[in-house]
């Protein structure tokens, strides 16, 4: 059990999972998990304990070595033996990474692929890679676009979700040299009835701007570039709003008494943006659903993350979500 | 002459430019130039009448052929035939490039670079490129420092900008084959005392947060994706607090009466986001500065791009600006 915030976070957010009628394993320090759970109702939980854990800061060549003994390696042999029905982990975003390609079977891809939804709109696209995969090449991509697509119907309940390929134009030749290569491949297998392809996507659109789109492929490099960027610009417009309202209070006395209200809005912006709301981003390409979650996760982000898992493999089974 | 409002806005942002000192040659349509300055002052307006222009949604197989008539070929050559200082466009971006890469003579690079703020703080970030160049290599990255450097300092007056690796981790080693590389490459010539390098940088620092950065380099292809990102969420964010502000008002009827002040705060944001407060994308790496402007420049914006052109020539030139 790992994270910046772990195990108060995710034992918080477990206990907040009762209402969803599934059955969790924690896997991490049990004194320290059993002092947190402080005697209330856990019926849903059982503890496995690990004595090794991977800190927030390690390099992979100290993780690598003791993987196997720690609660993440633990936790996702536990689901690639077949014990589980997916992981869920708030730690090492890298670590995460080599564990499931470790203990997980594999479908028919070269390499894991990390998506996430950007919260820009009211329909948020979700863009992969974010960052597992650099180097990308062109059927890289069209394995994104597969996966995304796969991904996505399970994940909405959306049959044939759009797929886009971010690309600096919108006409068909634009872009770098996988890019171009890439568009013919999706356009190809679209025809053939793989997914829904629907040409080349422009950063503004994943910004919330232009036609709605459902799921955007790009390289792990660019992904992870704007999911960064999206964090750090959300907060910065909140920050220069923040001090706009301030300076306009000193000519408008009306601000200070519609302060709670002003609030309220921005919570509410915050709330879209919150990723949190996800619960956690899913590496896709293996044959059991594993979700990174932020290592900052606070017990809702947890708590979502086992929503949209448990609802995901409903799915997935063929079974009506609650 | 060309863009969304040409050449309303052009004639309108160089009217306003009377107060900056310079001397402006217009390249159009004679008549409707005329037409527009209406008998107003504009004794540092010269124009030069074209037949063509290049449209906004022209593919290069089209404009390339007549390029050396329009108003964008001719208004470029002069500039290449020293009888101008600089040259402004907020016509097609496209052929823009082009047109300086053929008239204007080049400095040691392979071909031109495009750098524009990202408006998200305080001290906005300086990025290139963001789109004249894709399929970059590490010596690319490298003179885009050396470029971004020396125009950053010529821009702001600050002597020796902090320059970065635009990666997706802190540490050396992260990233793509080609960052890998130039982050040694940038290493070495910061050591020499070729600019100022300080490692890579996240994209949330490029959003606003983190340590203030002035200059930082990527491949043109995820430049362009984080500009067009940019442009779209700063647009979400205001639709999603507006409609927030609405909802609130239902419950808070300070909200209506705030509204002016909360509306100059909403501005002020704005303002800080608005590309027309920088004026144009300077095109790097050419003997003679070249700016593009957005297509749809209002008069500011042109206004804007004749001042900062003018600032940058004089302090080339080592004069002091106003």
């Amino acid at each position: 059990m790992g994270g910046d915030d772990a195990p108060e976070s995710i034992v918080e957010g477990a206990l907040l999972a009762s209402e969803l009628n599934v059955n969790l394993v924690l896997f991490g320090d049990e004194t320290k998990i059993n002092k947190l759970l402080n005697n209330r109702k856990a019926g849903h939980i059982t503890i496995k304990h690990t004595e090794e854990e991977v800190s927030m800061s390690e390099k992979p060549i100290s993780f690598l070595k003791k993987l196997k003994m720690t609660s993440l390696g633990l936790a996702t042999k536990f689901s690639g033996d077949d014990l589980s029905h997916g992981t869920i982990s708030a730690g090492h975003s890298g670590a995460s990474v080599v564990a499931a390609s470790k203990y997980l079977k594999r479908k028919d891809v070269r390499k894991p692929v990390l998506g996430t939804f950007i919260p820009t709109s009211e329909n948020p696209v979700f863009l992969l890679d974010v960052g597992a995969n650099v180097d990308t090449k062109a059927e890289d991509l069209l394995m994104f676009a597969k996966l995304g697509s796969e991904f996505y119907s399970f994940w909405s309940g959306k049959k044939n979700p759009t797929v886009g390929l971010l690309n600096i134009g919108s006409e068909k030749g634009k872009g770098d040299r996988e890019s171009i290569k890439a568009y013919d491949l999706m356009d190809e297998a679209s025809s053939e009835g793989l997914f829904n392809f629907v040409g080349n996507i422009e950063g503004r659109q994943v910004g919330g701007q232009g036609k709605e789109i459902n799921v955007v492929v790009c390289d792990g490099f660019v992904g992870n570039v704007i999911l960064k960027f999206a964090e750090g610009i959300a907060v910065s417009l909140m920050e220069m709003l923040a001090s706009g309202l301030k300076e306009s209070a000193r000519s408008n006395i009306f601000i200070p008494l519609a302060k709670g209200g002003i609030k309220k809005s921005l919570k509410s912006v915050k709330k879209r943006l919150d990723y949190s709301e996800y619960g956690g981003a899913p590496l896709l390409g293996l044959k059991k659903p594993f979700f990174i979650c932020h290592g900052s996760s606070n017990p809702k982000a947890i708590f979502n993350a086992i929503k949209h898992m448990k609802n995901l493999i409903m799915r997935q089974n063929g079974e009506k979500n609650d």
